[in-house]
């Protein structure tokens, strides 16, 4: 299957390419099989694809959900597939064929799994429970909205300060603070006039010694005196052993009052893919070969965070995902050619973390490093070039430079609605959401 | 209180003016208010401001939720009023105090009631409980998700066609079936290749004779053909008795399939209102004599929707709330001042409705009328102008032109999440939201 556009060598027919997960793995792999002229299915639970390096931007009411989720029909007509809303149930391998909960069964000649992972808790209790995540649309919109309402409340009963913590001092984690963190310095004053800066607590805490571990220390440095800077309490080697509705309790014995708590502080596959029946080793990730193919099995690949190569996982990031995708794709035309595949390698293209407004550490291979607005300024366009569609990128530039124009006027501030029973918990009822 | 910035006549503290919702009527009262000095508190049950007239295009997938909802924060910070979180639950009209729901109650000199009003059932069986609205923000997202569910649904299973039943045939119904009849001819076939227009059915049905009542009867016959003309199927003369999940049954007996119905066929007050302990005339509305002072009552006033004239409801729209607003408003401040009250005497600016593309109808007063393009073009232009905030309205700008441009290609279709429930009820289980 050579790389001609719609054709395949004569008297074949072309192979039938499943890819679940519209991910950056699985949308690299669509986008590499279209290339090749096979009949690509891409099955996805929602609709659309989530950016979610913008996703604390959503939940900082910064920009909008629309604007960090692309349509996947838009995607797939694009590249010439066939879109199926579902979730994986179940993988026959011995049959070739998937199942989706209530979406009926799908045969495949090969198979991508590009499902990525979710929250891991490491078995701290209440965490699951009490705990928002940052990993998903709904996730944003769910945090945005509670710290609006937490802000409002706090609006009507000075008594009792808002203390927001961030578990996790990735880069999920330092983003996200530093966010919050801006949004107090600015929008904050604007709105809320009467509510003193000093009522809003925001912290960090990391179980390690350091934030950003994948940074050089020279970067790890700048991050945690920036976000001191901006007012974030960043607490390393601090180990949280019980979430509970209203505190965090750590190891070393204290609690710390908590409202609201955002768990960044691991991810793991998740419990679904103990029943596709596949080979699982750290965290639950999906264990291939070389080649990305799924030990034990000569159809299946997995790429990007779900796929743990000879037991190591990559770094849970866009690079390795979509590099992993297009991988498999090129499998996949090797393997229909009857070639050989090929092993993987990864290039390492370099990694940042934005910490708020002309603040951001990156690291290039080969000891380059950036930190500060030219950082800040690569990051913004990086990510404004990967964000998929035109549409998205031009309303993420708007509302990206109103933040960062406008906040301290007030306006700008994307809101939205408390959900009912989140509205509940933090002390008000609104009437029927609208 | 003379309309002198910030100032009230020597020896005077500012008057103490509450008002309670934030749509065209509140807001026009708060800026009015504002410019004359007062202290003015705006209270509304939630924290943005919906502009109504685009929800359409929200519940199409064709503008953010964030686009047409504005920051009410923003909005009185800019005319140095406050704003509450809550929902009104009474008014002891002598002891001049509302009280809110988890709020508190707050004490004023002057109130004005501008909450406006929700859908109306007229007792047909059924409707609240199977029908969306169009109303407020939630409706649209709702609304949206659910068609977007309903055509995901279509693409596994062709053999069930997709029934989507407007109710009602004033501007409200006949912008929604003209959006949907775009999102079908347009959009559908570029996301869901697969699915044949002719599955998808858009009806209005109209107890009138006639569509857009208020219109001359030219305009009236024109939206009827522009929508026949888009493949609406337009049911005059048809009454609703029940509403059940999966039909609507027709007074005449015949049952008509409907997936999703949509209830625009009339407002009144919200139950709530009758525990204000204020006058109620048609529709529940709350009786106001012609200075929009509550009857019987010196210091509350009531504008917009909610407002009955001397029992006479004005047209359910912007302008007459906008202007009711500014009026009572002005009374405020002529009864600070010890002047006698002025009565109000509506402006019509005229009336206008959008069907699709450059397609829209235009009356104005002395019996001119436009039709067509000029007509979709001023409509555009007028909503782009009056939608609150710059960054709203160059986002709205931005969405509205790429939905017109690119539609066809499949792209800029905001989309989001199902509701579980929702999803559950079109036959779907997505996995947890998101």
């Amino acid at each position: 299957m050579k790389a001609r556009r719609g054709r395949t060598p004569e008297g074949t027919e072309a192979p039938r390419v499943i890819v679940v997960g519209a991910g950056f793995g699985g949308l690299a792999a669509v986008a590499e099989l279209a290339h090749r002229g096979a009949r690509v299915m891409l099955i996805d639970r929602n609709v659309y694809s989530t950016f979610q390096p913008l996703l604390y931007q959503v939940a900082t009411a910064g920009l909008n959900p629309g604007d960090v989720a692309y349509p996947i029909r838009a995607f797939v007509r694009r590249h010439r597939a066939r879109f199926r809303l579902g979730r994986l149930t179940g993988v026959d391998a011995a049959a070739r064929r998937v199942s989706l909960a209530d979406s009926g069964q799908y045969e495949y000649d090969y198979l991508i799994l590009a499902t990525g992972v979710c929250a891991a808790y490491y078995g701290v209790r209440g965490a699951a429970e009490h705990t928002l995540g940052l990993y998903t649309r709904h996730d944003a919109i769910r945090l945005r909205d509670r710290v609006l309402a937490r802000l409002e409340r706090l609006d009507i009963d000075h008594t009792k300060d808002v203390n927001i913590t961030v578990v996790g001092g990735g880069a999920t984690g330092v983003e996200l603070a530093g966010a919050l963190a801006e949004l107090r310095s600015t929008a904050l004053y604007a709105a809320f006039p009467e509510v003193s800066k000093a009522s809003v607590h925001i912290r960090v805490m990391e179980m390690a010694p350091t934030l950003l571990a994948p940074f050089a220390e020279p970067l790890r440095a700048y991050t945690c005196e920036q976000l001191r800077e901006r007012g974030v309490d960043v607490c390393l080697s601090t180990q949280i052993s019980e979430v509970t509705s209203d505190c965090v309790l750590l190891t070393n014995g204290k609690d710390v009052e908590s409202d609201i708590t955002v768990w960044a502080a691991g991810v793991a596959a998740s419990p679904d893919v103990a029943d596709w029946g596949l080979p699982q080793g750290r965290g639950g990730r999906i264990m291939v070969g070389p080649d990305l193919r799924v030990h034990g099995q000569d159809r299946i690949f997995a790429v990007g965070d779900i796929a743990a190569i000879d037991g190591q996982a990559l770094p849970q990031l866009a690079q390795p995902a979509i590099q992993m995708g297009r991988h498999a794709a090129r499998q996949v035309a090797a393997l229909v050619a009857g070639e050989p595949t090929a092993g993987f390698r990864y290039h390492d293209r370099g990694i940042m973390a934005t910490i708020g407004r002309r603040s951001a550490v990156v690291q290039l291979p080969r000891g380059l490093r950036i930190r500060g607005t030219s950082a800040w300024l690569a990051w913004l366009a990086l990510h404004l070039v990967t964000l998929l569609g035109n549409r998205n990128r031009l309303s993420a530039m708007l509302n990206l430079s109103w933040r960062y124009v406008s906040w301290g006027h007030g306006g700008g501030i994307i809101v939205g609605d408390d959900f009912p029973d989140e509205a509940r918990r933090v002390g008000m009822h609104p009437s029927a959401p609208a």
